[in-house]
């Protein structure tokens, strides 16, 4: 099969950026798609940075000004990988210029950006899609498959947690490149949009919508230098957020997230607790999907540890061989993948910028219940 | 060294009635103490069961009359292991009759009844205990051990589950022997007093007092039938509850209790992240602790899972050797010999009635929290 | 139900005297049984020693002399709980007194002196076991159970290893209480009669006879202080032994045992894979079994750590509730749990001693293939 | 820095031919390199297959014999991913034609083999490397760090397993593509030299050389079709292999691989216990080194599960960030990045042919061993 050429505009070279980068370049190695991603250009400001970047991963092109990114006609596709503040202005001018629009999670800083977003893409009728990546770890795939298949029955927990211990040290910075996440103008929220919107995005993916929340928060440290301006300023981030959550099928939800655990770097764990079966995953071991199954044989029941490396578990039949696992970057190569396919058929993939935006809504109502100290109902749950 | 007798009644011949007697018939031969339990007499309503129990461990005596059995001259302590809702009769009465009082936990039902109990025992100025075993699990000592060395520093998070899944079944009846604890009458609440009552002595015991919470609670199976008057009468207790706290120490917690987890059978595990250290447990392993230690050389850092059985730990140097594991009950013994221990010292011995009454005050904020669906200050936290 | 009193006669005070008095204490508290055991008397060389051992553990006398104590009319069983030495001498003298015998494992230092001891309970027809205990840790027993009812079908492979470090420092002296192990003469090996003779035990109980091996040993530390006579002294027993085994069922062993394995303290771990399934079990944590079932459905197939704690793992539904764990010492009382009962119904309970003598025969020949280099059968298997 | 280009000719279009030329095309974006692979031909016998797997991987032109893509000009090295039986006779002619020679696991079907190609890579003075990518596995090349810094002391055991479970079926046929390590002639033996041989390379490049073994295999499937001839035929491979073994330092070894252990896809674990601490490693969860430290704290000791995912871990630092997993692929990449910085500095990278040519010896001796059934020195140790 002939395919056909998507072309990419990548905005940011960071993290992300290579992330994403290194999903283009592999994805046709490995499926069997309809288009085929091309590096057409990446844009960031810093000249110099943006050429080496180029030519590391392959890009035909260099721009410095994200305008100029989306004004080009060989560029099909606009992909944000930029700091949350530019979120917004980005993926509008992108949807304005017909552009396919890819954006990094979260959508946005808050709601009231992201629901512009989404009425962007939505006027442009572009298509669109955010990266909550984890949704296409193969092990959380196969979660979402046992519970569409009813394997759990009737939810009653779902628990989850984000646990990080890189920001304990004060004397860490914020602002500017690597730390743009402590500051609160460029990032919107600290771990609630960075960490806990992943949580929430798999649990409305996975347990449907939430109706109300309670939450607390808590900046360890108050001030912290700023790399921008070169002052002791105040923290305007969250270093940590805990919330209980009702969800609209009747089960209860509590989340945690925090950058000061000690002893995990980057730990995301959820658990699922049903009738029939209880579904857990582990970040730190993204292959493996805990499962346990009440209808097993009394004496012989247990969790399993199922080894998410088999050729008919998703995904996996397209990489190596059974008992050979993959890594945290697949997971990006899988959402090209499926982005590409639906392209190809003309369905929309989630997480669209819709769908990202019911995460955004939860994540405002979580910090405003933090705020306020109350419960609060999330708004068109 | 020649032991002294004391001489015990036990009321109770349940689950717990059977782990402290084999507590009192052990405990003397693996430590030294001044004082040696004696099963003088056992209570219970039925005579058969009582006497059953007697000679299956050895007691001297029965009573099948709690108030005869505290009115004895040759008993010196009263072990209570009866439902909570009759803990405060016994308690009080055998205060008043100059009796040393043990309690299963929880204290009582609720706050009020509690500190009818504290005032009747520090009146009477006899000593007393409650049965908060899990302190004296090995790992869990070894917990307390290190934060009081310092080894955690100032403590950011602290996070407690207790899972179960015992009672998903809506055809289990409530009330009665064996499910007296369905039976918000005689249990007061559900997992609240039973299961979370344990996270937080644990918590207030190694994280110090808790100030404020926001709870929910949920019952997943409205009515049940009752096995006292054979009638379909609604659920009264708690299926799960969780709740949000803040800690006096400005550290943030979370806790969660169900008896609808798939999967746990008696799960009861805590977290505590310190700025250097983190400190993990798990009732499932309960000989193992799990401890990372940022000091560690930065390339070698790991969770370490301590397997707490060397002569070093607390407690195991009177048990076998290294490597060999003890079980559940073994946390009964080292309450006794620590009781014990302080009796011949005349030393109070924790978790004294006014220490467990603290916990029975957060408890009672939690289930008012749930029910007000608001935070609540824990008072004289 | 009246039960007789069975009257016990231990010899020796020693970790293996403790543990087994413990068994006979609290067999009766949890197991319905024909027989009570009476600590009738406990016999070791220094008065004052066995004194106070007497008064710890309820024993109604005390002798010096294992011949007095055999001598007894008073008594009904002897247990040896004695260096590897003096197993045979008291336990021919025992048989030819009429008395019961239990033996502390390994039935002796080699199979020469093992033989003698067969015969000599065979031709009194005196009821007789030897403490291989860990075939009664619930776990292990499920595994047997597993294999009888042919989850496993055709098996392919066993592995076990005992891996301990505490004899690594060549500071360590050997010799006299304590470190008798260590000294050949009273041991009659290392590692291969202390620990690889369990392996072996459970080996042979769970996947039939061996039928010939190929082993090394090593004694890493040539020569030590000896403690009885003060001189440095060559060390003449194997501090690590491994081997490779046929069993007479076609598939195939491998055995290894060191006290040189930094970080194990008593790891005794087996695996068994079968056509359709395979177990696991670890003594660091004896109350869970592994099993890995093929016949799951393909995509959910994993490892199943099974937590052996409820009514229907064996021995449990005598203990606690689900999820509570019991430890080491439970394999002793479950031991003499089994051994009363087969009493009452005059039926012989394994393992016997003509049965640890097979086990006894396997050790012989592991360290006679390794002395001559050379696979060796195993005679009668 | 600009690169120079190495003009890669890859023979094989299988699972090993996918794996490399991933590398190949992931290297010049992670690591900073003074070459970059050019993907200028690859060869297969059949023509639509070379042609598919070239569009795929953007080969640049193809070649259905190998000799005469070892004649072209533009290529600069040989990358042989074909079975075993046709390593000699490519490594030999590129060797010949002054290429580079990179050759898949294991060098050979047997050391006769391997010798005569060792020989012609080091007359024609070629650079030469072999594929046993689980030294550059991170957790892997840091357990070698920690061992070059003597963290282990003084060794005394290694052990290593390699279990799979693919071929328990009877009626799984031998021969042809995917199924030749099922025919001896391809293969030239069973798990001895496709899974032990990576178990031996690693232990010889941790431990130091084998100087003699004692070895059994076993063929549980007699007979199996044999694709290419579509008859029965008798299987000449091993299906399982175990091996006792001394080390050239005085540590004992332990080894065995079967394809016939339920429930494992592809387990190699190894562990190494020194005086001063131990080392284990995991495939199916290779992301992680366990590493215990006798040197810690007496009472926390425990070993430490360390997530090799810190940019100080080896190669960490390249990819993302701390708490995300890498996969097996990376190890090639890795081995892809050593060769070629190696190249530029003009200096030989391990494994070489010459090393590689030791662990053929070992597998040459571990099977004359368990012909033979007796011990064997391993020549040249």
């Amino acid at each position: 099969m002939k395919r056909k050429p998507l072309r990419i505009g990548l905005v940011g070279t960071g993290f992300m950026g290579r992330a994403h980068s290194n999903a283009y370049r592999k994805v046709g190695n490995f499926f069997d798609l309809p288009y085929e991603p091309v590096l057409q250009a990446v844009c960031a400001r810093n000249a110099e940075n943006v050429a080496a970047f180029a030519a590391k991963w392959g890009y035909a092109s260099t721009e410095s000004d994200w305008r100029k990114l989306v004004a080009r006609s060989d560029v099909d596709a606009i992909d944000i990988c930029t700091p949350n503040d530019t979120h917004k202005d980005i993926a509008i001018a992108a949807a304005q210029a017909g552009k396919i629009v890819l954006c990094e999670k979260p959508l946005a800083r808050d709601a009231r950006e992201g629901a512009a977003m989404v009425a962007a893409v939505e006027r442009a009728k572009v298509p669109n899609i955010v990266w909550y990546n984890y949704r296409r770890v193969p092990a959380v795939t196969l979660a979402k498959q046992l519970i569409d298949e009813g394997k759990l029955g009737k939810v009653f927990h779902y628990r989850a947690v984000f646990l990080q211990d890189w920001t304990i040290a004060a004397s860490l910075p914020q602002g500017g490149a690597g730390l743009w996440r402590l500051d609160v103008n460029a990032a919107g929220s600290g771990v609630t949009g960075d960490l806990l919107a992943h949580c929430i995005d798999t649990a409305l993916w996975l347990n449907g919508g939430i109706a109300s929340v309670s939450a607390m928060t808590e900046t360890f440290v108050k001030q912290r230098m700023h790399n921008l301006t070169g002052k002791v300023e105040p923290v305007g981030i969250d270093d940590a957020c805990a919330f209980l959550a009702r969800f609209g099928n009747g089960s209860l939800g509590i989340f945690e997230s925090t950058r000061y655990a000690r002893g995990h770097k980057a730990l995301y764990t959820f658990e699922i607790n049903g009738e029939h079966a209880s579904i857990a995953w582990d970040l730190h071991d993204l292959h493996r999907l805990s499962f346990f199954d009440h209808r097993d044989e009394s004496k012989l029941r247990g969790w399993r540890s199922i080894h998410v490396t088999d050729g008919d578990h998703p995904y996996m039949g397209k990489w190596w061989v059974p008992g050979l696992q993959i890594g945290y970057e697949h997971s990006f190569v899988h959402q090209v993948a499926d982005f590409l396919d639906g392209l190809g058929k003309g369905v929309a993939v989630g997480p669209t910028f819709a769908e990202a935006q019911r995460t955004q809504v939860v994540c405002d109502t979580v910090l405003e219940s933090a705020r306020t100290k109350a419960w609060r109902e999330v708004a068109g749950a």
